[in-house]
């Protein structure tokens, strides 16, 4: 697990369904430690605890957060419930858990929400990007944010340059 | 629309997303009605209007309901944060709404409820079965709901006998 | 294997098409025992035994049973053909077994039940699920048992809050 | 509706789960009539009628039928139940109803069928091919029927060439 | 259409594939006004006019813009390469259109981007909950905006307890 | 691999498009042992050997074949195209292959033939039930055959009830 | 229909399952005429034609086509089959005919051919793509097509340009 | 990896979003390399490379490439967008990354592209088809690549036949 996050007022919840989707909304949590945004990590279950849910989505604005990162699996309920309950944005990942059809029932709950409720839905198991997600969301209305944003692009960017050096020395074994 | 139900206490609760849902649900209500079994019929927006959610839920078992039919459409959240939210059987109608992916996303967002909060799912638009199933559920303590289902299959049997009977008196036009 | 189930009258039948589902239906037998409520369980298969699913159906509710519980795998018959033989509520559970199709088979074979014939469907897999809803039905006409569901779903919120505060302390490795 | 087959002994049951499958099936008895083969047609319920279907389905070769062309839509459980009790080739025809989920549901409740009672499954709503299916079964031991199927494709290729000349005449109007 | 939007710098850029698409990203244009926020509307097509697309991205911010709308049908490229071509947050629009198949496509081509690039999508042709997420990320750091969206909302539970009384008065013809 | 047929003709070809199906398709050749019905076995792939295929089908009726069972993978076309070079019967046995996905290809290829040339599908992976159909085929014109599928059906039911006994027991060990 | 092609060698055949396709296909002839290319076109059926599809395979390269478009619906065989027969590229053209599963069937039975045997697949109808892509191979080596197809897609450019103006004028009407 | 090709100018460029599609890319190299056709292989992202991709796809041509053959996984955009930006022929191969939904979203992303922008599509991980159908293109102007074409095929069969003479000699071990 990531070590707890920095001891400044967060600005992202990361929340989640149940204790086994922390293996993959831990990227998230990642993303923004290396973007310097302090955020806080819990579980809320929308069907084993929907008070704690609600309360959750009702105050988050109140004590600060920005952004609310959701990730759920199966009947993905927690993301859209947690919109229906603030205006701030809330960036759903659908999780493949293990009660889940391939993923195809996480996606669908997550995204095809009803007009007037959006849900910032990203890529399945994809909370490195909701993390980012939320960081360009931020980066809206903060330069040092933006910067930082460019500079994970660049990094990535080099990334890929280096892996095609590799490869043109022949430096990637396939098997 | 079915006129109101029958002046006694409600034993079932029959509740949707939207408006737009009441032509699907209302064959739930219609069904009851032909039972003779008393219910109410609602309009209860999970992502709209959540507290009515969460007290039309917490009060349900107080004010004698016995079963409560939801149906819902698209991320169909309804049937499962109520079943979250009482421990009444709960009966999930997937509606094909407009905004629905050929009806996948409503069944599967009612289905595939994690352990320990059960919806029991009924087919695609299937708000007749929903009535029929809680008139079972009814009936399980209840001999005379339980006469008029059997009257109710009989009947059903007879008109596949009379189906079967034009048929072979060459009584149906295919085209 | 569950230890077999207590010597009074069984309130709930478990079946399940082929021995090879009971590891996924024994999750229903489970729940069944933790609550005190007394079933049977064995396997009645709609293919390979169909006098015997008849018959069971047929005398379900004489010999007391209130409910049925019914698990299968791949074209699953079962469910809703038990369905159409008795008035007791039929609970379907899709079961993923290796003749099928991710689930998808499984689960529509027992969700699309025709105007008439209602099953109760739970998730792919979804046994303990089945049981809990098999308990709210027998508790709509009895309080010992919606107090211990009560009970059930108190024990389910604390263990998210204990996740929660081990996930605050720190104490959970991702990896 | 096709006029009431030759009064000769049927060697081909055409049954469907519902009136409304009949504008399909029929294509089966068309079949069936062109190439000469007797054959009875009637509606059998296997939710609303299971009696009748059990009582059809084992007396269907005592009273000479060779194969039995089943239809259903939906939980289309009507072909592998008749083929649980009789071990006469069914042929399964997939319907579209009104209720199905774009055909999936009918197709995978007749397709997946578990090892020891197979049903021949043709395309969704493949009723004419269910019939030419079924006159190549009674073809494997009766050289006037293998004669009459010839015939039949020879019809078909001629078919094809006509519209091949008229192709190449121009004499097509697309729009 | 939308009469053209107020002359101020516009913060919302909505751009869609090609002009088929207008009649669903409509919506999302309307949501803004309602809202007050300043937008601008064009087509940009990835594989018609791809410079005009990296321009577009590629200026975006430093034209002030704070969000881009991107809508596409089929194989939709625009949202996820607009993406990659700014970090200014990019909300994908899936639209069913009339090369789509089902709105699969749509969906997984905007859906699915690969760790770094996140694009936040809604719902099928969810244009009008785009505009209302883009309006939420400018709330993020702007009050006004957060009031205008408390309204909206309030707005839209209100509709829903006018259908309630509606319904409950009778006042809802279902036929 | 089964040992080689007994050596008398052949009444039922098994085919496979690739070497890699055998694992699959002996479960027909067994079938067909069982039961004491002779068949041939081989390899004759549409795409690699098209002309052999051609050969196959349209010697499989001089040489004495009744009926075809052809199993293949991915875009199986081996089926629908022995269909299209005979009048027997032609089984189709969609095989999960490694090149497939999720077996939905080879499904869809082998069921959805066009009107004229049906192929008798087999659930995905069903050999066995291939073996099973083609015997019943020729159980239409021969009660030696029936019979052994009579018993196979009593074996089979006595089998479901040897495990109904140990489930009952205590003597299935779950986990 | 398309006026009958230039009276010079064609270099394109485009073929099709069925005369019900010629409304899809024809778009492939109209690009090539648009683009002075010389085609043939004809009805060519994998399942009814199986001779004349071979011999139509196996002259191709003879008679001096450089390319094969082969458009078909449902279990669509005739793109793999003419691709085995051949060593010419053939494109495939999946056709949502009728009788296909919305598409699934006719995309996958072209798409997933198996190693050895490519088939270039296009998307679902597009078989104006088919007709570009066939232009494109001719231009690998041929710069008069070369020439004519970048002036094809500066036309499209300049029509989504012309689309933008509009949109920008305000000149559109959405409703 | 296979060695780098040979010193002559390359046909055919095989470009990938990834370092890890290269264990699938691999195959069109390999493919290549037999048949004695120059190619060169890179990483190129759309995602994060886009400006390489244009360039990339913008040189193609001058560079003397003839086809470009792209692989890419999830929202697979790259084949797309490189068909987008050159009138050369463009090979899409669906990768099924650890990103993917069963390959659905890396089909959907390559095969749907709209009209006037055509991706050639091969089944999912064909990059061995990639390879083939860009020699069968360059064989449309190259006689001694279609011999070479003739010949891969010519092995195929007599792989095919070795396998069926394995299999008759009953030297096959299935289990």
């Amino acid at each position: 697990m990531n070590p707890s996050p920095e001891k400044t007022v967060p600005q992202i919840g990361i929340i989640m369904g149940s204790q086994s989707d922390l293996k993959v909304m831990d990227a998230a949590a990642d993303i923004l430690q290396q973007l310097g945004i302090p955020y806080e990590i819990t579980i809320v279950s929308a069907h084993r605890t929907p008070h704690r849910m609600v309360e959750y989505a009702e105050n988050a604005r109140k004590k600060g957060l920005k952004v609310i990162i959701a990730g759920a699996g199966g009947a993905a309920h927690l993301p859209g419930m947690v919109a229906a309950l603030t205006t701030l944005p809330v960036i759903g990942v659908p999780v493949k858990s293990s009660n889940s059809i391939d993923g195809w029932d996480s996606i669908l709950s997550i995204l095809q929400m009803p007009t007037g409720v959006p849900v910032a839905t990203v890529a399945l198991n994809g909370a490195a990007n909701a993390g980012l997600l939320a960081a360009q969301i931020l980066g809206t209305a903060n330069a040092v944010i933006t910067d930082a944003l460019e500079k994970y692009r660049t990094t990535q960017r080099e990334k890929v340059m280096r892996s095609v050096e590799q490869l043109h020395r022949g430096d990637i074994d396939v098997d």
